[in-house]
């Protein structure tokens, strides 16, 4: 079946664009049978395993994983972006602290635009860079939000520690442990990129009008923001509070099922089988738990884990042990949804870069199921 | 054939979701084959000629127009909203008055969004009221934007003045005349829906994942901004502009020919008859180039009109006429958009409610085109 043939003949609508098609891409492979992800033909694990998000990030990018040379060049080149302007930091200490994180990180990215000059050239070249400058800077605006919204001065980034490491400095002020540094990569990584999930989509429609790279990733931030999309692991952590101890664990459960309730971090739209991004979060959760001396959230993770799939057969996926390992990093609940966003821009500006290569604009149909046409009644005879 | 036949059978990509079904929608009809636009089933003509901005808001918003009570009550509601908040202005004072106005449209819309406080609400109540903040309020953004860059004070909202003849007013700091009133209350009528555009498109992807309205609109507002959406009247202004006279005007449209190139706001991806909002705006402009003694605009967008049909067989689109007009209403060519926006909003917030009605998130697939899976090679290897 042509595309033609889907104009001519469908007049259903098709719900959440569910199996539709909407791009070709070879960015990222999505088998959710198998459980396997694999970005630009690597495998998740072998990346997760073997790899930063500095190589991640320019091979979602270029397509290709780079040499050593151009490896080194890539991260001088993040490592000279990462600063913003101080205008930037003084636009965001005058908004109100108490806004949603994801407002902020919306507005703030908005602006980051306004403040680009570049923002608006059509330069292939020149829009590599952007992205580039958006995957360095939007961690430092993070970072800024975080310390901003508790009333501490933002930490200037530090050009001798890696993408991740220079993130958790930001974040907490102190230069982070290894295995702190060895998280903040991993979950960089394994949020990277996952196919069009409505926050890629969503930057891709956008982009698809030709506007400029800030107006895609501002709109793809707002479509993360949703409770339906990045929030879940926020949510994770809010029910291991919720639970406090081991011994509420099973209770709980048997609550959740009676009153047909949802599981968080459990089960995936696409993934059938296990998650390939869980197993990885899991096992640094498990060492942070014993570096910060608060094993619990851990243990507790792993009973729960447990009790769910004998509940229900279902698996945990990539939110449910980024919840406590995020935890032990001493990244508070309400900003996991910016850690995600901090990860994901690789992504989004892979596929911005990918829709502009022989762009169409993105215009569906609507289904019309209203009046057919009426009289015009004026006010007075209404 | 059924949404499931489509997700079993078709592995073809369909580019531009063109053909597809992405919602239903009782909001809009546009009806390409004759040249027909319905607003809740209303005839756009009958519209344009009867009713006014704010009636045509609250049918966009409530599905029917109002009563004179609703009617009264709506425009009060729309007049208490007009005010934007002061750090808002203070904001906007601090921009670089060179950006682009829809980026800086984008940034004020996403920050106001930060200082409501009932942005996240999920009342379904207060979602409309925020729809009818934001119909009210993003005029008042757009006149302080024009007038800020100018180095002008933002002029307060008028209540004695309508929507449109306040929208005027904030703009030019002077009372417009009854002609210049009905001018801005048509484009804003004209411009209000238009069914699954890509910046509708864009805040329903986005409002499904369940953010708050403001992540919506300002992903919206990106997407209109884009050169395929939005800009197209811009462009007529700035043609008209470069002919200059009239005896130009043949000449031009002879070297556009000759070079395959396109005349801007000439034919419509969906009309294949007249666009029956151009009309409407012809008139308007016929009448302002009189008032404003310079006939001269609306009298070369005449000759070109009919030139480029008797070369292309096509007709002028609603972008066209909008051009003079807008002209002729002291807007300048590059704050188009905002109108545009200004206008749209109304759409963009009925097709949200809409969306939310019923909600599923919009995730489509992609296909994938890339490598198979390939082994890791280290950096050292590579």
């Amino acid at each position: 079946m042509s595309a033609d043939d889907i104009e001519k003949t469908s007049s259903e609508t098709v719900k959440g664009l569910k199996g539709i098609n909407a791009a070709d891409s070879s960015i990222c492979l999505v088998n959710g049978t198998e459980g396997k992800l694999l970005y630009r033909g690597y495998n998740i694990d072998d990346l997760a395993e073997n790899a930063t998000f500095e190589e991640i990030s320019f091979l979602l990018l270029k397509g290709e994983l780079p040499t050593a040379d151009e490896l080194t060049k890539y991260q001088e080149s993040l490592k000279q972006h990462r600063t913003i302007p101080t205008e930037l930091i003084e636009a965001l200490k005058k908004l109100p602290p108490t806004a949603p994180p994801m407002a902020l990180l919306r507005s703030m990215t908005s602006l980051a635009g306004v403040y680009d000059e570049d923002a608006e050239s059509e330069d292939v070249e020149k829009r590599l860079e952007i992205s580039i400058k958006l995957i360095s800077q939007i961690p430092t605006i993070v970072a800024a939000i975080h310390r901003v919204r508790k009333g501490l001065e933002p930490v200037a980034p530090d050009p001798s520690l890696c993408h991740a490491g220079n993130f958790m400095y930001m974040l907490n002020g102190e230069k982070p442990s290894q295995d702190a540094t060895r998280a903040m990569d991993l979950i960089l990584t394994l949020h990277a990129e996952h196919g069009l999930n409505a926050s890629t989509f969503t930057s891709r429609v956008i982009i698809a009008t030709l506007p400029d790279i800030y107006s895609a990733i501002t709109g793809a931030i707002g479509a993360l923001k949703g409770k339906l999309h990045g929030g879940a692991n926020t949510e994770v952590l809010k029910t291991l509070f919720e639970i406090g101890s081991m011994e509420n664990i099973a209770p709980y459960v048997k609550k959740v099922r009676a009153e047909k309730g949802k599981f968080m971090g459990f089960g995936h739209a696409v993934y059938q089988v296990e998650d390939p991004r869980a197993k990885h979060l899991k096992e640094l959760s498990r060492r942070l738990g014993k570096e910060t001396g608060e094993p619990k959230w851990y243990e507790m993770s792993i009973e729960m884990e447990k009790l769910v799939y004998a509940e229900i057969s279902r698996n945990c996926n990539v939110d449910f042990y980024s919840a406590s390992l995020q935890h032990y990093m001493g990244i508070p609940g309400d900003l996991f949804t910016c850690i995600f966003a901090a990860s994901r821009i690789a992504g989004w500006c892979a596929h911005i870069l990918e829709q502009l290569d022989g762009n169409k604009i993105i215009r569906p149909n609507a289904n019309y199921i209203g009046y057919e046409e009426r009289p015009y009644v004026s006010v007075g005879q209404r």
